[in-house]
């Protein structure tokens, strides 16, 4: 998009429509916001700021009559995936300033919220109506959006850890202008809306998470009421990840374990827990197996670590407990529960503890565990932020910004049926393929669903390092290729590869079809899982 | 739709793509499908008998070529909503043919399965594999198709209970005759197609169920393993039903209580166990509710009967049966639980036991017992057939077939929320409206999710009464119309109302610009949820 005469004319009605405040053409705001964990070529020529829904009816409506095309965002912490960077040149719709928490059920156990709602707003809104409800938090920062996170399907870690799976009733603004509720809420006075998924007649929600067909300006996201008991574990295993898989889905799968495990490598824990070792290895990149296998025993990290919690009456994560103690036995070398009396704990002493931890004879793996106990209770945290900054030779700064701080993050995201046998392909190859082009495998697998896990592979470098952008996207494009021809398709893309959503053939065209129906001139988002 | 020379010719076609045997204009073939458990307009004009996913794509290429509308159908079991009738004439295309089981996981808990598979062939199927996984069976025929049943989002027992939450891998043929896989079915070797609903993009499955936007012609069903312990339970309550929706509500909530519980109202246990009665009426109807008091009395029938059962583990049964009793206590009358002995006891004397209770002098909600056991496990029955024969004054064939034997019969299903209040509100206006019109309020309560009930209301009679159709229907759409105006709007609709559907204002302008771009020719199922 060329700063024509188009956008001045736009922008000057957008300023008379939201607001001069809400307008920003400022050149250090642009530079900031084009700057995403890798490189992006794609630039956003201005920020709206609108405040409401009807705001953004207006933004998209002005967009249509200039034919400018925009972007939204919610809170813009896509990190890894392109922060607020938009696929093609836009104006960004910043919808930061939609932050309003519309609607909340204790007794149905929902909220209805808008995607400037952050996961720490949600928290201490519940913390503040003394809710019995958990939310669920991924492990990113307390600053993400949850409607942002939900519609590009991330997860947590608690039984509702699959977002998209518990969200409905989503009002979207759709790029005509005009606005929708999915699902039974397009019904004046229908009750069920914020209930129930389908509505009546073809679901559409389906339509607006990983695309660019509408603006969802809110939604409502199922809680889960606190559980009678929860009993935290973290295991450590020098063993083969395939057979604890194994050894974990029949419990999946039966609801004896009703949240999402996640597995990590060791180069997961040691990047999670501390920065690159300049010292150990000399100043060389990447950490070769062979001085990670040191460093392993050094710092006592096992190949393999894995958390996860159980959740549901005394009685239940007793038995659960017991049940995943014999499952693992003979596949882990080391299994720790954290019960309510030692989550407490934890808690109250998080500070000291960590200082405590942070003595390199401690066992690096413990290090995050404070963190992880937060969030298998739902509460969002910090805690996870710093391993943006694995690679870089200054500490991680008390606030930490990955964009500005050049930070290099590029998450490769495959889905793989929940077996031994697919995870050991994906992680072999991702630690194959990772180290041959000078990174680290960084690995975490989560075990989603009863029937499917994600690997959240992490490309982690320094941006300031010359040719390690192009190294990176490099090593992201073959990786992903290597994975789509195994049968392991990304479940998300980062804004610089959505040519992986291409559908060949016939899918592509149903969802180029629907793209045109619903936005003739290209207005939101182009470019963005669009199928072409 | 008239018999014209485009309606020949296209036969022509289809009988030369088909074959002869699978296109039929035969008179009585073509009676027999016309006819639903109500009264419709639309005909159909004939059938066609595909048998594979490339016959299904070519009769709907010819359709286009001809401009001849094509109404699909699945086994055509859909009692009370329409059967077989299409909304506007067209040319039926009944799948029965289509009933292939393509793929079976054992280890991953799936099948996929054509629209012909009807629950009793996937239940034989299952037997057959000696698998240790359970269907879920929803209460009306084992003839009834499996993907038929899920695209209507219908429902049945069990935690998979609510079948199109737990369906994914759709393939569908599209309006003009290409196809399409939903979800990550589509990328070329990807193993996680049956694994997962979302996919990579927008998600297109929802599209595709309640819908005219395409013809599946093969899904993936999620399958549950047996768990280790099972105990169904029954209660009677002769007091309001609302106090026992709020009691139940935290335990579906919080886990104790996964599968889809069940309440029926007394006419409900009566009809579901018998006939009308005639004699106690003196051959009057609707039966009143003083006369219904007195027969409740004497069949030991109570207000409101509820089912459902506990799955898990032997200790996680065992708690929850205790949490269950602690619930209901106060109000319910008496809560009865079949443990696995007397489940399989149930199983192995079923037919002496129907007989037995079969005495007037037994507690008619018992009988229901042997196929609710079934239901609760995952069994298809036919046991609840009958009592589409309620008003009939002649007895239930061996061999039931409501539409030939014109029993009347119409679903009022509204959605509310899972509250006793909300429940009270709807099954109050059902019974006040029912009776009004002249029709017994036969209502069954399901806690289908943790936060929402659907109330199927059937307006049962006989067809062979003159102006019971049409008293029938305006009952229908009378208790429709004020259900929505309180704000309970129906899960789904018959064919005869689907402009219920209809969207008003942007809402219903999507759908139809969805539609015009995927079905430009209008060809696929017409009128059928279409928003217009």
């Amino acid at each position: 998009m060329t700063v024509g005469s188009a956008l001045t004319d736009a922008l000057a009605a957008w300023r008379e429509t939201l607001g001069a405040d809400a307008v920003s053409c400022d050149a250090q705001v642009i530079q900031g916001v084009n700057v995403a964990t890798f490189q992006t070529t794609a630039r956003a020529a201005a920020v709206l700021r609108p405040s409401t829904h009807e705001d953004v009816q207006q933004c998209v409506r002005l967009a249509n009559r200039f034919r400018i095309p925009l972007y939204p965002i919610s809170t813009g912490k896509n990190w890894g995936y392109g922060s607020r960077v938009p696929v093609r040149d836009a104006v960004l719709l910043d919808l930061g300033r939609l932050n309003r928490i519309t609607d909340f059920n204790e007794e149905l156990a929902y909220v209805t919220l808008e995607p400037g709602v952050t996961q720490r707003q949600l928290y201490d809104f519940l913390q503040a109506k003394d809710s019995r409800l958990w939310m669920d938090a991924t492990g990113s920062s307390p600053d993400c959006s949850v409607v942002g996170n939900t519609l590009e399907r991330g997860f947590g870690h608690t039984p509702m850890g699959d977002h998209c799976s518990h969200a409905c009733g989503f009002r979207v603004v759709l790029p005509t202008g005009d606005a929708i509720e999915t699902g039974f809420g397009r019904f004046p006075g229908a009750i069920s809306g914020p209930l129930s998924r389908w509505g009546l007649g073809p679901a559409l929600d389906g339509l607006f998470s990983q695309s660019n067909l509408g603006i969802v300006t809110k939604m409502t996201v199922w809680l889960m009421p606190a559980p009678e008991s929860v009993e935290a574990f973290v295991f450590q295993a020098d063993k083969p990840v395939g057979p604890i898989v194994d050894a974990l889905r029949p419990l999946r799968m039966n609801g004896l374990l009703r949240g999402v495990m996640h597995i990590g490598n060791d180069y997961k824990v040691i990047s999670g827990s501390g920065q690159y070792p300049w010292e150990a290895t000399a100043g060389k990149t990447p950490l070769l197996p062979k001085t990670m296998a040191t460093l392993r025993r050094e710092l006592r990290i096992a190949q393999w670590s894995g958390s996860g919690a159980l959740y549901g009456t005394r009685g239940q994560v007793k038995e659960a407990k017991a049940a995943l103690g014999r499952a693992l036995r003979g596949h882990v070398d080391r299994v720790q529960f954290f019960d309510e009396r030692r989550l407490n704990l934890f808690r109250r002493i998080e500070r000291p503890y960590r200082s405590i931890t942070g003595r390199r004879d401690l066992s690096r793996a413990l290090q995050l565990v404070p963190q992880l106990l937060d969030v298998l209770q739902g509460k969002p945290t910090a805690g996870f932020l710093g391993s943006a900054y694995w690679r870089k030779k200054t500490p991680v700064p008390a606030a930490p910004d990955p964009d500005a701080d050049r930070c290099g993050l590029l998450w490769c995201s495959p889905v793989a049926p929940n077996t031994g046998k697919d995870v050991t392909l994906v992680t072999d190859l991702a630690i194959e393929m990772a180290l041959s082009y000078g990174f680290e495998p960084i690995i975490s697998v989560s075990l989603l669903t009863e029937r499917m896990t994600i690997s959240t592979i992490a490309l982690t470098y320094d941006r300031e390092v010359a040719g390690e952008d192009a190294r990176a996207m490099d090593c992201y494009r073959a990786l992903t290729d290597r994975l789509l021809e195994r049968g392991y398709p990304p479940y998300r893309l980062n804004v610089a590869s959505m040519d992986y959503a291409n559908g060949a053939g016939a899918y592509g065209t149903v969802v180029q079809a629907i793209r045109t129906a619903l936005d003739p001139n290209g207005t939101v988002a182009p470019g963005r899982y669009d199928g072409r």
